[in-house]
């Protein structure tokens, strides 16, 4: 199955996809909920409802304004270094154990929503990564059980702004600018991808300039052993997300020239067989303030 | 005003502290709630309901377990080095931005639980912190304005897993194991406490054994900088924790060996006019499993 969390006239809610076409679930049954935390944690609501989509009316997938798969992640986990050939670029060396860091929630967006470049710099990277969603939370997983806990996967673009990332040694503020890691648009269940969503081409782009090809199969840690790595030190929870890493290409590492995302340009991160996470680069003069009213 | 979030034989309540003896705001007005989400976010209530405190019936501070002061923070964003005496006793360089990371909600508990010894290590330590609450949200908060944007300051223990803290370059792991950060029991408003919570004792200690004893005045970046820095990057929302940063002491420093905590020690970290938040000691295998049920 293929979800599309999304809004489209009336209000958000849950979709499935069946190519250019979409059935709405949360219309077929109101318990699915506005983002797939329902899906996640109801597994006989997601089967109850997935077998009323054949023959259920549909609306185009292009109609549909993609929103965050879950709305309020409770946590954000990400790999660093997961690519051999991105190490090398960014002057690391080959670690023995994942590079772990988190990002907030003011972080992320949906795919198609603006992807903000911060007044106070122009270092604004792409990151392609494949992204997954726990499905069955728990702690010390075995790495044999560890996909039975995957809800999905979707694509992410895990938006860097590197001079921030690299004022010390820990990398969170570059890595949690507002509106700067983009989720989505699609959550395709493990069935529909080889197992760990391994051996798929994954790519970023700026129109025709391809940023970054390479493809899962390049990871160093796979997802079954990140979460084995993960829930050692942590209990996952249904409906948290980690991001797998990047591979090399990123823009601070091009040659001769670092390569900055610049407004007006639209990133495109794509997987095969998930889809394209695609978002404009909007100058954050230009964005609303967010400074709280008084 | 001094609040304690906590339980006492009729289920969770928020009270207001006076000397020994505590009055159950919930009691009050029930839109108070269970933990402090709605005294931060609602002015308006925090003054009604303290207004009403004057007179009200008490129970003993004793009778209270204390539960998180928050139940579901958005955000905890913890200082890493904070101080100049701690920042040499670890190896590292004094930096002129803070080195920021994160925590998970499943890595905080209250003062008074369980402080958690994972099975795969025996390097736990301990960090005395000051924490606050973010009150009203914002992004780029002057520093000139950012004491406005504090609910209250807690005593919090950054529990810290040395060898998993170091396993690459990243803190995650070693921060983030479960049940290792405690927080509490006491949040005290600003007007309790000197500007910014500085020019406070603050300690640890296990039974008479003095571990680390500093004052707030030694930290590198206030909370007024502190506020200002971390809003250049993110969105603070309220409710939000941001803890301080350590000062030397720490065990894994100490001489001629470190000093890590066993099982059965009790840690209290205490911080003048705030409180004492005291933790003991169980190894994970004592523990009920969090392994999710099939």
């Amino acid at each position: 199955m293929k979800f599309l969390v999304g809004g489209s006239g009336s209000g958000r809610a849950v979709y499935a996809v069946k190519g250019d076409d979409a059935v709405d679930l949360t219309a077929l049954d109101p318990a699915v909920g506005d983002d797939l935390m329902a899906l996640i944690t109801n597994p006989a609501l997601a089967k109850s409802v997935v077998a009323k989509v054949e023959g259920a009316p549909t609306v185009p997938v292009a109609s549909i304004t993609p929103a965050l798969p879950v709305t309020r992640p409770g946590t954000i986990i990400c790999l660093g270094l997961n690519y051999t050939d991105h190490i090398k670029e960014g002057g690391y060396d080959i670690p023995d154990y994942p590079a772990l860091f988190m990002r907030g929630r003011n972080s992320i967006m949906a795919a198609g929503a603006p992807l903000v470049r911060p007044s106070c710099s122009d270092k604004l990277d792409y990151e392609a990564e494949l992204m997954f969603i726990v499905g069955k939370g728990g702690r010390h997983i075995a790495e044999a059980d560890a996909l039975d806990h995957v809800f999905g996967y979707t694509v992410f673009n895990d938006g860097s702004v590197r001079d921030f990332q690299r004022k010390t040694h820990q990398w969170t503020p570059g890595k949690n600018f507002d509106d700067t890691g983009a989720i989505g648009p699609f959550v395709v269940t493990p069935d529909e991808v080889p197992a760990g969503a391994a051996g798929l081409k994954i790519e970023s782009r700026v129109g025709d300039e391809v940023l970054q090809s390479s493809n899962t199969a390049n990871m160093i840690w796979s997802v079954a052993q990140t979460i084995a790595t993960v829930s050692e030190y942590t209990t996952l929870e249904p409906g948290d997300l980690i991001a797998m890493g990047t591979p090399p290409g990123v823009g601070h590492a091009k040659k001769p020239n670092p390569r900055w995302l610049k407004p007006g340009e639209v990133i495109e991160i794509e997987i095969e067989g998930i889809g394209i996470c695609a978002n404009r680069i909007v100058d954050e003069k230009d964005m609303p303030s967010k400074v709280a009213a008084e």
